[in-house]
């Protein structure tokens, strides 16, 4: 009953980020080649430069007909001038106007400076009529224009998404260096913990934090590695957070770091070495009893029992860790939109607050209805919700129609904005 | 060159969507199970009803004293209450007040009905002394409050994500039913594809739209299979289509579906059987030669050869196609944020644009900046751009200033907002 005391002293989020990151000196993980069809949604890990201009010809952008652009001054739609048709690959180039079909894609003949579009024609008998003047290079993708030889096709730090892909496969790359996933331990801990599926005593819950934590950490495209549960004891969680060590880039624990007698997370990262925990109790709800620390240079996160409470421990700061671990160009945050507070919601002054709600459209604009419940350890309500407002330490509270920002973790209601 | 004439008629996007829809009658695709370890990101096959309340019991939201809180009535700061300390499974039922430590997430021992928190007490020799008045299950998460036994706990439809694992896990889950990933066959064509890596001549390009589609399958997690590139010649094509309409659940060809000379794939599919083709030509811009047909059933997508055009068509047609295959509560949409347009942008009238921008922050505001380049071919417009404008049929463009709805592809830059 001794530690029955509360945190001496809550850090704000942003001294407790910072702490930590300055003790990491977070390096980038390892470098790995793999061919570009497995590249989706990996982080590149070297600028990749063009060796050749893209398109490496000047190409139409249209299905139509390549003419000499000056050939064509004067048409219109009362006035069409008529043109020779050919198929060489040089447009003649003195006597009568010639035009040459040719698909969109197709390098434009030696010749020709720009493209008549299909409607614009109209065949007559041999010849063609044109309809409309152009310009020159219009309706040309110009060499170079997509992307120059020697430029930046795709930057290191970028997530590969498709287009990402395409390009690269567009300027003749099969592989592509990307940093290797962080690989992520993951230990649950708690004597009231039983796995899914099997016995468990009246006083015992059904472990539930792993297999989130797992999943938090393939949303960032990471390995989470599953250590199990340890028992509320010293000795087993030293010995989980050595495993973890070996065979991670990092270490998250869950549970076991509130004050409490049977608290004995930090106690044990401190076992394992220096500096072990850096800072513990951070002034943000949920997640107060959050802790960060270091061990053998990595970095370790010591994150709250309650789901809801290592969710948000997790995106304060988990998140910023991964993504510098991926050497990612800059954060990957949540999207966000603007919505009005259906309600009033009373938090706590000098602490960050998250705030769960729901978005849902309302007329013209957003709503966001709060998913209240007593304590962090109610999951449905990240169910029930689709994103989190974060009220500042200096407000308590947010009024009923006040504009907010709302960070989505799930999509808000709508039908295919598309058609 | 007969079949250049362009197309007779256009069918608006909503009209293409609903008429193939129609046709096709979209079945979910098989469930499987998987254990909860592996259903991140799948889609729930059925309704997950609880077998008991979760909580089980009344616990504790809080670190603390489980007391009776009718005890508590007077207790403040100025004239805190005394009370024993008792470790007893059932709070005294008479004489003296007790209170009982709890830690946060353990059972209110019977007898109590709610907890006062740690630093509302202070101890006093063999005492502890209590500050706060507590109403009724005061710092008491109920028992059933966060889901009830027999109440569905998660919707058949639904996108597994990190916190429904964690309540499927916490209600003792450790397998679900989840939706099969809807195998998706992609075919490139076009004699003027070369693969990346490979010898080309100087008319030939890399090619570059498969592993663009074969990500963008993977983004909504489905299975791409890669059939590689056909030549412009229908047997092939036909081949290709045949092996598809085998291993997939649906087909998506890139390239030769204009009405070019060379544009063979909708010959091709109507080759193969009926219906074949049931839409081709589409008032958009870019992606206006996408066709849409079925065949044994299936699904057939004849999207552009132009990248961009292809991710327009894909994001139009195939988006809530794979979303209903899926068997998603509701369309998977991409976030979207109002912006100002820094300039302004010209359309075509009667046809649906999707203008590709980039969003910056500006002082308070979004901007969105158009990313333009000659036709639909520059994959770097939608590298250099995070997020679409759709202007509509009935509008020649947009102006300076208009506030516009973004659909974002890609992060819009920022700091860490949670910090």
């Amino acid at each position: 009953m001794s530690k029955l005391r509360g945190f001496q002293k809550l850090t704000f989020t942003y001294e407790a980020l910072q702490t930590w990151f300055n003790a990491l000196q977070i390096q980038r993980c390892r470098e790995v080649s793999v061919p570009l069809t497995e590249a989706f949604n990996r982080v590149l890990a070297e600028d990749v430069v063009a060796k050749e201009d893209l398109p490496r010809f000047d190409r139409s952008a249209v299905d139509g007909f390549a003419v000499r652009s000056e050939d064509t001054n004067g048409a219109s739609q009362p006035k069409p001038l008529l043109f020779r048709l050919t198929d060489a690959e040089v447009l003649p180039d003195n006597g009568p106007r010639y035009a040459k079909p040719v698909w969109t894609g197709q390098p434009i003949p030696k010749g020709a400076d720009a493209v008549v579009m299909l409607e614009h024609t109209q065949k007559k008998e041999e010849k063609m009529e044109i309809s409309v003047q152009v310009a020159p290079y219009g309706n040309v993708s110009r060499q170079g224009e997509d992307v120059k030889n020697g430029e930046t096709a795709v930057k290191q730090g970028t997530r590969l998404k498709p287009y990402h892909l395409a390009l690269l496969s567009a300027l003749g790359n099969t592989e592509v260096k990307v940093v290797e996933k962080p690989k992520i331990a993951i230990i649950a801990t708690g004597n009231e913990l039983a796995e899914a599926g099997t016995e468990r005593n009246e006083k015992q819950i059904y472990e539930s934090n792993r297999v989130m934590l797992c999943g938090m950490c393939c949303e960032l495209d990471t390995e989470p590695l599953d250590l199990g549960v340890a028992k509320d004891n010293v000795e087993e969680i030293v010995e989980k957070i050595q495993i973890g060590l070996k065979i991670a880039d990092a270490v998250i624990t869950t549970g076991g770091t509130s004050v409490g007698g049977l608290d004995l997370v930090p106690e044990a990262v401190n076992k394992v070495g220096e500096p072990g925990v850096i800072v513990h109790g951070i002034a943000i709800r949920p997640a107060m009893p959050t802790a960060l620390g270091m061990l053998e240079g990595k970095p370790v996160m010591i994150l709250s029992g309650n789901p809801v409470a290592a969710i948000t421990g997790f995106e304060i700061f988990a998140r910023p860790l991964i993504c510098k671990m991926l050497g990612l160009q800059k954060e990957e945050t949540r999207p966000t939109v603007e919505a009005k507070m259906t309600r009033k919601v009373a938090t706590a002054l000098g602490r960050k607050n998250f705030v769960r709600v729901r978005v849902f459209q309302k007329n013209d604009d957003f709503a966001a209805e709060p998913v209240s419940a007593k304590g962090s350890g109610t999951i449905s309500t990240m169910t029930r919700a689709n994103g989190y407002v974060i009220v500042p330490e200096n407000r308590e509270g947010l009024a009923e129609g006040e504009t907010v920002t709302v960070h989505l973790f799930a999509d808000v209601e709508s039908g295919n904005p598309n058609v």
